[in-house]
C-alpha cells in the first residue's frame, strides 16, 4: 500500500495509478500526472527517479506536454515506469515519502489539478462492437428479422471520427445546428438538433504503432495498446438520419466527443479481464485469439436536467458486453496496411447491455423517444433527448477485493445552439 | 516575369508560386519551398527579406518544417508573402538575382528536391461531391431511379477519412488484405483485394481554422481555404462493398491517400475561377453563394501496368465538374460546430465528367469491370481493376495565355500484398 491514504471506494487506488495531463493555477505548463487517492503525482518532478535499464535514458519522455511518446516506447517501458511508480508511492520506500521538499513540489492536491487531453490524437476511431446495441438499433430501423446487418458478425465494423473535436470531461458541449428531415414526406429543414443524444462508449489509446503497408497481428495486438478511458460520442440522431446514406455518421458525430481525463493502463485491467462470448460463425484467422480480452468494467450514466438539482442514474452497463474484443478491432484496423500511430483513439461502440436499464443511449433506453424517463412519479419533469442545460455524467470501475481501479468521470453540459439562418 | 526561366508548358510558373516541404540530400532538415521552372527555393534561406507589415514578427514560420504555421496566419500574411515572392524572383529586382551567394544557397535544382507532405494533417475529410460520379455509383448499385440518394442535392455528403495514411506522391501503395464477399450466396473470404482502384480527386488545405462550437460562414469561408492538391483516393472495391453498411468506407480506403507535393495558393487559382451549375433545389441559405468558385483545373489519369513500358491518358476530367463548391464544404462540414484547423485536408470526392473518357475511377470507367481498358489492339494487354506493379499518375493545370498554374504529379505504384493467412 501507498504512504497516501486511498478510500476504497476512491477509482484512483494503488493498484490504479492511470495517467493524465494537468497543469494547476500555479505553473499552467501542461505536464504528466499519476492519480492516486485525493492527490495527484506530478511526474516530472520525480522524472530523474526513473533509473530502470528501460527508462534511465528516456527520463525526458516523462517530462512531455502530452503522453504521446510514452504511449509510444512499448509495454517494457510501461511495466518498468509502472513498476518505480508503485515502489516510490509505496509505504516502504523513504525516497519521496521522507523527502518534504520534493512531496511539497510533487504531490498535488487533485482538487487543485486542470485536466487536458491526455495525448495529441492523431485519428480517432469509433467501433460498433456491442451486439445488443447493433441488435436495437438495427431493430429499430428495420424490424427484428433483419437487425443485425449480414457483415457484423465477420468483422468490427467502425467507421473513422473526428480527431481535432475530441475533448476533455467537463468541456461544455453546444447543440449542433444542421439539416435534419424529421417528415420524409416533406424536404429537409434546417435549425438546432432536436434528437440530441449521448452514447456510452469505452476507447483505448494507441502505444507503438505500424508501419504503412504492415499490420499488426491480433497475437501482438496487446503489446500496442496503452490504456483506456470512458467516452461520450455526444449524437445528434435527427441529423445523422438524413445524412448517413451513403458513406456513414459525419456531422452528426463530428461536433464533440468527450473522454475522461485520465488513462488507465492495460496493466491496472488485466486483474479484471474475462472471457467473451463464443463467436459464431468463427471469425477469420487474423482475427483470432483464445486468450481472453473482455473487461469486467461497471459503467454508469447519470442525467442531471438543467432544470432541477437532482440527479439519476439512467443506465448501468458493463465492458464486458462487447463482442469484439480490442485486439480485434486493432487487427482489423490495420489489417489492409493503415498504420496506427501512438496517442490513436480506437472507442468501442455504443456498449448495451440486455435490459433497458443497461443501454448506452437515450434512442434506446426511451425506445426512439416512446418511453420518456421519468424524473418524478406525476411525470412532470421528464426527458426523451437531451435539453439545453442538461448534464450527461459516465463513470466507470473495476471492483477489485477492498479497492477500485477507476475512471473518474467523463461529463458535459449541453449548451444552448448557436442562432444560424 | 522572373530572372529564372520557366517553359510555357511547365507546371510551376511565375504567376503559380507553389509551396511545399522539401529536403536535400546535403540537407536532410525538411524546410518550406517554392517550386518555379526546374528550381525550387528555399524559403529558410530568404525568410529574412520578408519584411512587409504582416511578415516581418512572422519570419520564423517560413523556417518551419511544414506549412501548418504559414496556413495558420491567414490570406492578408499569404497576399503579403506571394507578393514579395514575386518581387524577389523578378527580372527587375537585384536582391536575389545579383546576390551570387544567396542564390547558391537559395535556388536549387528541383531534380534534387525529396517532396514530404506540405502539412501534418489533423483530419481528412473526403466528399463526394461530382454529381456525375454519384450518379455513375448510383446506377451500378441502385439503378437509373434512384441513382442520387434523397439527401445528395440537399448537402454535400462526406465522411470522415484516415489522416495517417495520407502519403506524398510517390510513396508505393501496398494492396490491401482484408474481407471481401465476392458471391452474395457464399459467405465472405479473406484475401488480397481483387478490386484496387484509384479516384481522381483534389483536396484543399485548411488555413486558419474555428474554435468548436462555432462555424465558419459560407460568406468567410475562402479566407479559410490554403491551397490545393491532386489527390489519389486509392480504394478497396470488394472490401468496400462488404464492409460499408451502415457505417460507411472504413478499411477500404484507409490503407492509402496519395496527395501531390506541391500546394497551389487560392491566389494563383483565381484568374481560372467559374461559376458553377446552378443549383436545384436552391440550397440552404448556410450554403448559399453568389460568387463563382468552381475551377477550370483540367485533369488527366494515366496508368502504365508494371509488365509493359507504356503508359496510357486513361481519362480526362476538369475540376469544375463539381457540384458543391470548396466553400459550401467547408460551410457544411463546420455547422454543427466541428472545429477546422490549419492543415486539415478536405478531398473533393472522386471527379467524373459525362462521358467515359472522364471517369475519374476504374468503377466507372470500366463500367464494373465490364468494359476492360485494352492496351493493344488485339486486347492482349487490358485492365479492368489494378495489378500489381501498375502505376497511376494524375495531373492537373491550369491554362492561362502562354503559361500554366499547375499541381505537378500525384503517382503511386501498386506494391504486392502482404502474405497473411
Ligand atoms: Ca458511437
Ligand atoms: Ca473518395
Ligand atoms: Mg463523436
Ligand atoms: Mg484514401
Ligand atoms: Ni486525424
Amino acid at each position: 500500500m501507498s504512504f497516501i491514504k486511498v478510500d476504497a471506494n476512491c477509482d484512483f487506488s494503488y493498484q490504479n495509478l492511470p495517467y493524465g495531463i494537468f497543469s494547476t493555477s500555479d505553473s499552467v505548463q501542461h505536464r504528466i500526472g499519476v492519480a492516486i487517492g485525493d492527490y495527484v503525482l506530478d511526474v516530472s518532478q520525480v522524472a530523474h527517479l526513473f533509473n530502470g535499464p528501460c527508462m534511465k535514458d528516456k527520463q525526458d519522455v516523462l517530462r512531455q506536454s502530452t503522453l504521446n511518446q510514452f504511449m509510444s516506447l512499448g509495454h517494457l517501458f510501461w511495466k518498468e515506469t509502472r513498476a518505480r511508480l508503485q515502489e516510490l508511492l509505496s509505504e516502504s520506500c523513504p525516497t519521496l515519502r521522507d523527502d518534504k521538499e520534493l512531496r511539497a513540489k510533487a504531490i498535488i492536491d487533485r482538487s487543485k489539478c486542470k485536466m487536458h487531453l491526455p495525448a495529441q490524437i492523431g485519428d480517432y476511431t469509433d467501433f460498433y462492437s456491442s451486439r445488443q446495441h447493433a441488435t436495437n438499433v438495427g431493430i429499430m430501423f428495420r424490424g427484428k428479422e433483419n437487425a443485425l446487418m449480414p457483415n457484423w458478425l465477420h468483422l468490427p465494423v467502425g467507421y473513422h471520427g473526428r480527431a481535432s473535436s475530441v475533448v476533455v470531461s467537463g468541456t461544455p458541449v453546444r447543440r449542433p445546428v444542421g439539416q435534419m428531415r424529421p417528415d420524409d414526406t416533406k424536404p429537409p429543414v434546417f435549425g438546432p438538433c432536436k434528437l440530441l443524444d449521448f452514447e456510452l462508449e469505452m476507447a483505448f489509446f494507441v502505444g507503438p504503432g505500424n508501419e504503412l503497408g504492415q499490420h499488426i497481428p491480433v497475437e501482438k495486438a496487446h503489446e500496442h495498446i496503452f490504456g483506456m478511458v470512458v467516452m461520450n460520442d455526444w449524437s445528434a440522431r435527427d441529423i445523422q438520419k438524413w445524412e448517413y446514406v451513403p458513406l456513414g455518421p459525419f456531422t452528426a458525430k463530428n461536433f464533440a466527443t468527450s473522454i475522461s481525463p485520465w488513462v488507465v493502463t492495460m496493466e491496472a485491467l488485466m486483474p479484471f479481464v474475462l472471457k467473451g462470448e463464443e463467436q459464431n460463425p468463427k471469425p477469420f484467422k487474423y482475427l483470432q485469439h483464445e486468450d481472453p480480452y473482455m473487461f469486467n468494467i461497471n459503467l454508469e450514466v447519470k442525467l442531471k436536467p438543467g432544470d432541477i438539482d437532482m440527479e439519476k442514474t439512467i443506465s448501468r452497463s458493463n465492458f464486458k458486453y462487447m463482442y469484439w474484443s480490442m485486439k480485434q478491432q486493432l487487427a482489423h484496423h490495420t489489417i489492409t496496411g493503415c498504420n496506427a500511430r501512438p496517442g490513436d483513439l480506437l472507442a468501442s461502440g455504443t456498449i448495451s447491455g440486455e435490459s433497458k436499464d443497461s443501454f448506452g443511449s437515450l434512442l434506446e433506453i426511451t425506445w426512439r423517444g416512446s418511453e420518456p424517463i421519468l424524473f418524478d412519479s406525476e411525470g412532470k419533469l421528464k426527458r426523451v433527448f437531451l435539453q439545453d442545460g442538461d448534464t450527461i455524467t459516465m463513470k466507470g470501475f473495476c471492483q477489485g477485493d477492498g479497492y477500485r481501479v477507476g475512471f473518474g468521470e467523463c461529463t458535459g453540459t449541453v449548451l444552448p445552439a448557436l442562432n444560424i439562418e
